[in-house]
């Protein structure tokens, strides 16, 4: 038997398992609808997409499913700046500009040339600096009546979170030490996904340099559970029953695994991400700003390797992320994995290939057999 | 009721908990015997011990107690050269005299003159750049038929470990990838210790950089637990039974625990340094260079910081720790905190005052608490 986690009851879920929001095209509705099916809280990662495409994505969920599901969106750089106790002056937030950054950007696009065209890409066009805008991102949500609002990259501000709660959906947030999680409570968040330092993807750090807040699971969960009143979510590393066992040993109320479902069949990775993931040991990933601009953890390639001999700045996060869209596309298209983002924890080479379900039902019974094991 | 591990056994002990074996003073006698007669396994840190020092030491433990302990053994960098296949060749080990750093090191002296200068320490004498000797610290061992042989920063040599175990002594190495844990599996260690990213103190890697062995025990144990044949030991931000609960769910056998005992009144850290670790938090910590030339994980303070904007190399280890020998001692006499290495994982602010048996005594309580919670 499973703990009854505070968790299963608020999200209506039966397995404390949330499929984190992978942003990029990974979280197809298939994917999404396949979990919450199975029991546990599939995840859009919508951050990146327009309005108009949630919305889609949003009815094409609700066509396979009629569980609660989440929709993640990325808090913006304005907000984030807002939110933050370093970082807090509105010049610095004013100049968050593409303008402000024409001379990293410059540079960049001349670093990056060769390997446009090693890619085959025609010359440089004009990369679009523009970004979904969060308001209207949030219009779509109430619209569709989301059941959980989950977020990164920042905290939203007190009339946003109780804006979405009146409208009967759970928020949650994302945080990477107890200082931010608590910045969070207090903007009125029902739970917190706490991030280690093992996991994939972004790191949600906002009030921090990310390499300053890259604390791992272990030491983090107990931390946080210690400080907080709202039920907190490990996140990082957590691969199979083994992980969310010691989780919820820790105090956590439940996991969000993100690598785990990559290798999902629903899951929008290609096959040679797959492939990449399912061989990666321990020693595969590393923190990057290669990609984006913001520190991401994923497999060490040629890309990365390249990077860290850049001896400029990289323009931050979103300028850099426009200045490889195109290229992180054509790498994709062409699976090369030297190029591709792959985007990892660091215990993906734990993942298996099945379908959402086969992996829950797994984790399920796995889940009951560590318990036994522990009480022998 | 605790699960039964391999360990409890192998060891002789009734508590799966190792207390860590920290260097240069921390594991006073009275604390080793303490956690032994407690039912966990009390470790002399010797690292840095003289084998006359030991020997002594040794004595003072077994006057206090008849339970089996560890001693813990720095392999020296003559041997982690040889044990890595990075770094294997000879003349690599060879160049590894103060004289082939001449340059860092006198260029170092210049810049620690100042913090000397703060501490009144009298114009810099010539530092003492020897060591013990490993293999008499090693005689010493066999003499006194030392129950567990633990040691650090690299793999000893097939016919060192078969000799320990010929003399009845169990073998524990430290690894902070699967990769060097299966280097030490392969030369006849009986367990590991796999140090995760949250652990305080030096880093026990050997065949990376440090930076590129930081994975997070969520991450690190149930990798090592799928590869290797032999006992895992978990250690990193391990402060209390949720975190050996979940180290037991990961697979581990058991936890090694350094920042936990540090806070003990056995312990031989400092009352102002016993102040830091219990006023920390999860951002408190960094790894850092600056004492040892040796990545190790201490809380930041002005030592740490200022050589984070030191732009030439700092000599390696173990010349920087000579280096800085003096210097630590005097801070440390002065409580000057802003000077001292104070080593700390990553949840060190968990810590509690009170003697390692009461520790161990509630640890015991609480195991069966956090085991009950689960299965609710």
């Amino acid at each position: 038997m499973w703990p009854k986690t505070a968790l299963i009851e608020t999200l209506g879920i039966r397995l404390p398992v949330i499929q984190a929001g992978m942003a990029g095209g990974i979280t197809t509705p298939e994917l999404v609808a396949a979990v919450s099916n199975a029991g546990g809280l599939g995840s859009l990662g919508a951050g990146y997409m327009t309005p108009q495409q949630i919305r889609e994505a949003i009815g094409f969920i609700k066509a396979k499913t009629d569980k609660p599901f989440a929709v993640n969106l990325f808090i913006p750089e304005r907000e984030r700046s807002a939110s933050s106790t370093i970082d807090s002056s509105p010049e610095k937030a004013a100049r968050h500009t593409a303008a402000s950054y024409a001379s990293e950007i410059q540079r960049m696009k001349t670093h990056l040339q060769p390997y446009r065209e090693e890619l085959g890409l025609t010359p440089s066009t004009e990369p679009d600096f523009s970004f979904p805008d969060f308001e209207q991102q949030l219009e779509v949500l109430l619209d569709e009546h989301v059941p959980v609002f989950s977020c990164t990259f920042g905290a939203p501000d007190v009339e946003t979170v109780k804006r979405m709660k009146a409208a009967g959906m759970i928020v949650m947030g994302t945080a990477t030490t107890v200082r931010e999680a608590k910045v969070l409570e207090n903007r009125g968040m029902d739970m917190i996904v706490m991030q280690g330092h093992e996991a994939g993807g972004h790191r949600g750090t906002f009030l921090h340099k990310a390499e300053d807040a890259l604390v791992g699971v272990m030491a983090l969960i107990p931390q946080a559970v210690d400080s907080l009143h709202i039920p907190v979510i490990a996140a990082g590393g957590i691969m199979d029953a083994r992980g969310i066992v010691a989780s919820l040993a820790l105090g956590a109320e439940g996991v969000q695994m993100g690598s785990a479902f990559l290798t999902c069949t629903e899951s929008g990775a290609t096959t040679a991400y797959k492939e990449k993931l399912i061989n990666s040991s321990d020693e595969s990933t590393t923190l990057t700003t290669a990609f984006s601009g913001k520190a991401a953890r994923g497999i060490r390639n040629e890309f990365i390797a390249s990077h860290e001999n850049y001896d400029e700045p990289v323009p931050p996060y979103p300028f850099q992320n426009a200045l490889t869209k195109e290229l992180r596309a054509a790498a994709k298209q062409q699976s090369n994995t030297d190029m591709m983002s792959l985007w990892s924890g660091q215990a993906a080479g734990l993942a298996t290939t099945c379908s959402a379900a086969e992996l829950l039902s797994s984790l399920n019974k796995e889940v009951e057999s560590v318990l036994s094991r522990l009480l022998l």
